[in-house]
C-alpha cells in the first residue's frame, strides 16, 4: 500500500500520542511536532505508510535521546501477555476447534499495542474473539496449505502480541521460523522481546534485518528473503506488515485488526473489524 | 489562545480539504502536504493557530500559482447568499425581537464555509437558530452597552457570512464600522467581498491591514488599532477571529459556531454550538 493522503495527518498524532505516551514535557512534544514536520516535508508518497514512519521513529528516538524508548513499555506488555498465558492456553484446549480457536486468539493478541490499558479486560475481550464474525476468513484454505507445509514462515509484530503467537505456534503442529524486526523501532517485537515471550522454545527467530514497523522487502537481509521467497506457508501478523506486504505476488495469510479507516478502505471491511486471508490484490487466487 | 497539540494535525487535514476544493491534482495536493511540513517545522507554538496557518496559506497559494485561491468560491457563496436576503429581511421582520432574531441569522451565518452546500438547507438551519439555546448567550449585557454606544466596530469573517452580518448592521440602529482582512486569506472577506455583499450600503468599510484567518494585533495598521481601541463595542465574528483576541483585555462581543475541539475545550462549551458574549479570559466582567 502506497501513502495516503489521510496518512501524514495521522503521522502527526502518532508523534504527540507516542510523546504522551513516553511522558515527554510540552517542550519535547512540539519539537517532536516539528521535526515531524520535516520528516514530512521530505514524505515520499510512492512508499507504505510503515516505510515513511522509519524516519518519523528515528525523528523520535532522536528527541527523547533514547534509541529504544518503548523499551520498558515492551518488558511490560510481555510480562502482562505472559501472565495470561496459562489461562488463555487452558481455554484453547477447551475449545473443538483448537486451531480456529488460536487463530482468532492471535488475530485477537493484535489488538494490544503499547500493552493492556487498565480499562481493557483481555480476557473479556478474548471470549468475545471466539464468535466475532471477522470480515475475512479464509480459514479452510490455510487448513489446506498446512496440510502441505513442512514448515512455516511466521512475521511478528508488537510485543505482548508474541504470546498469542506463541499459543498459535503451538497449535500449528509445524516448525515455524518466527521472524522478529532488525531494531527497535516503537512497540514492534526484536529479538531480545522474542526471548521473553518464551517464542525461542516454540520456533526458530530470525530477524528481517529490516528496521521498521512493517516487512520492506527491499530493506530485508538476502538471508530473509530466501527464507520468504522459500517458505510454503507465510503468516503476517499485524496491520505493519500488511500495509508492505499487500501488494505482494506470494501468498501470505494475514491476521491482523483493521485499525485504520485506510486500510479499511483498502479493503472494503469495516473499522475495527478482525482478518484472517489473502490481500484483495494477491493476483493467484486458486 | 496558544497553539494546542492538536492543531497541527488539523493543519494538514486543513491543507489536504483546501487543495481538494481547489480541485487540485494528486501532485499538488502532495506537494500541500509536504509544504505543510516545512510550515510546522517552523511552527512557532507561542502564536495562535491562525497567526501560524499565515504561512500555511501562504504555501497553497505557492502551490496553487493563485494569489486569491478561493476568489471563485468566495464570489460563489457571496451570490447565493445575497439570494437568501430579502427572505431572511422579511423573517426577521416578523420576529418580536429583531434584534435578538439578527445576531441568531449572524451566528447562524457563521456555518457557511465555501459556499452552501447543495445538501445543506441554510433555510431549515436558520429556522432552527431562531431556537437553538447558545452555549453563551450575553444578550441583556450586549444590549445594556447598545444604549449607550454611538458607534460600533464589527470584524468580518467568511464570505456569505457577510449578508448575514449585513441584516445584522441593518438591525444595530447605530453607526458601524465593518473590517475586513488585510488581503486575500482562505475564504476571509476582503474589501471587494464586502463590497459584493452590499456592507458598503449599511456600514464603512476598513482594513485590519492584516492578511490573516484572524486579527492579530501586532500585525494590523495603526489606523485599526486605533479604532480597535476607540470603539465603544466590538463585535466579533467567526472562530478565527476569537482565536486571535481570545485574551485581549478589552470587552468584545464573539459570534461564532465552535467548530472545534481545542476551542471547545478552552470555553468549556460542547462542539458545534454557537456563542454570542465575551472570551472566558476576559478580566473585567462587571
Amino acid at each position: 500500500m502506497k501513502m495516503h493522503l489521510d496518512c501524514p495527518s495521522c503521522f502527526i498524532k502518532q508523534a504527540v500520542r507516542t510523546g504522551r505516551l513516553l511522558e515527554c514535557s510540552n517542550t519535547r512534544l512540539w519539537q517532536m511536532v516539528k521535526g515531524c514536520g520535516q520528516v514530512l516535508a521530505n514524505v515520499n508518497e510512492d512508499w507504505s505508510p510503515p516505510q515513511n514512519a522509519v524516519a518519523l521513529y528515528e525523528m523520535i528516538a532522536r528527541v527523547t535521546g533514547k534509541d529504544d524508548p518503548f523499551y520498558n513499555l515492551k518488558k511490560e506488555s510481555t510480562r502482562q501477555a505472559l501472565e495470561l498465558y496459562p489461562e488463555l492456553k487452558e481455554r484453547i484446549s477447551r475449545c473443538s476447534d483448537r486451531l480456529e480457536a488460536a487463530i482468532r486468539y492471535a488475530a485477537c493478541g493484535n489488538v494490544i499495542d503499547y500493552g493492556i490499558s487498565s480499562d481493557f479486560n483481555i480476557l473479556d475481550e478474548i471470549d468475545k474473539a471466539l464468535t466475532t464474525r471477522f470480515s475475512l476468513w479464509e480459514y479452510s484454505l490455510f487448513k489446506k496449505r498446512l496440510r502441505q507445509a513442512d514448515w512455516i514462515l511466521y512475521l511478528g509484530d508488537n510485543c505482548g502480541e508474541t504470546v498469542f503467537d506463541r499459543l498459535l505456534i503451538e497449535e500449528l503442529k509445524v516448525p515455524v521460523t518466527y521472524v522478529v524486526r532488525g531494531g527497535p523501532i516503537i512497540n514492534d517485537v526484536t529479538m531480545e522481546d522474542a526471548v521473553d515471550a518464551g517464542l525461542d522454545k516454540v520456533a526458530k527467530l530470525v530477524s528481517s534485518g529490516c528496521k521498521a514497523p512493517g516487512t520492506i522487502l527491499e530493506w530485508c537481509s538476502d538471508e530473509f528473503r530466501a527464507l520468504y521467497e522459500s517458505a510454503p506457508i507465510i503468516i503476517s501478523k499485524g496491520q505493519g506488515n500488511f500495509e508492505t506486504l499487500s501488494h505482494e505476488e506470494r501468498e501470505i495469510f494475514f491476521i491482523f485488526k483493521i485499525k485504520c479507516d485506510v486500510v479499511a478502505r483498502f479493503l472494503d471491511h469495516p473499522l475495527n473489524t478482525m482478518v484472517f486471508g489473502r490481500s484483495p490484490r494477491y493476483p493467484n487466487r486458486n
